[in-house]
């Protein structure tokens, strides 16, 4: 199983944001709309191996944490406001410390980045890292850490470092988030046809 | 200069649509602003050697092409309403043989495909093509045609044989055409740190 996540430092933790609004009221719910887009969706398929994790750090009530699964979804498009809007319902419902359904294959919990660090170890993307074509660099590495358009805070960069997680480059530009999932996701389509 | 060219089947070819429904009633539209998107943005910047065409197929008006010049664009968000907006607003003005602008780097005129490959030589992106690993691959390609979610129609894969397109494949998998465009990208970031 591969896993994304993804930390929306001013992402909107309840559901009245506008769908017509992604950018401002919802805090940058586009980008990570795309992130998930870009996680699950082929041109005409859906990766079921694959899980995306949106870590909502907005107000009014973070951190909550939202899990897209590739195996499970239906009814997923890959628009931005189709995504927001299954996050909207998945803000909807109650919050406790255990993932619970909002529709197929979508689950909310509270809880954020510790949580997350403590269950699966993570590579972070990260200009300064190893070069993700690195022969080997995939090995091993199965789940890889994003942040939004900002940067880490102290305290995640603290966090990631208590993690031990280790840093991947994917190139020398500083891309979006989605743009950078799309670019593992095809190291490891090559690496999947060459190794099996 | 850099450019891109994404065939969009069934997008609309006049303002009449609605931003809350890209996906529907603008044909597709959803994917053409993701290409736009891809194309253009860096995460804190926008990349001015880039053009990015988009050729619109659909009702009621067809073709028209759209043009966004990564050096001139200026209040142009990544987010797909956005983008749609200023497709919009492009589609609202008089539209003739020639590029007229309907907003600071966005650009339209009438006709499609065939126009453009007398105007350039392109790469299509296309499973069966070359690896665009492999060295050589770029030189001397700097420009690009995809398809919408749509294979491209035996008359485009007629006029692309006929303008000797070079096929260039992108790895093992058939991808979104944003995505496509986010892999060539960074193909040609990487080969320029190397070769300069």
């Amino acid at each position: 199983m591969i896993r994304f996540a993804i930390i929306g430092h001013v992402a909107r933790t309840s559901s009245d944001f506008s769908l017509t609004d992604l950018p401002g009221g919802a805090g940058r719910m586009d980008l990570l709309c795309r992130c998930v887009s870009a996680s699950l969706f082929l041109s005409h398929g859906i990766r079921k191996n694959t899980l995306c994790y949106l870590i909502l750090l907005g107000e009014p009530d973070a951190p909550k944490t939202i899990l897209f699964d590739g195996s499970r979804v239906h009814h997923l498009s890959p628009d931005e406001r189709n995504i927001a809007s299954h996050i909207q319902k998945a803000l909807r419902i109650p919050c406790g410390a255990i993932f619970r359904e909002s529709g197929q294959g979508i689950t909310v919990r509270r809880g954020g980045l510790e949580k997350l660090l403590a269950e699966y170890r993570f590579c972070v993307l990260d200009e300064g890292g190893r070069d993700i074509r690195r022969e080997d660099t995939l090995a091993g590495c199965e789940n890889y850490l994003l942040s939004d358009h900002g940067n880490f805070t102290p305290d995640e960069a603290d966090a990631i470092a208590g993690a031990a997680c280790i840093p991947l480059s994917l190139g020398p530009r500083v891309l979006h988030a989605d743009h950078a999932i799309v670019l593992v996701h095809n190291e490891r389509d090559r690496a999947e046809v060459l190794f099996g």
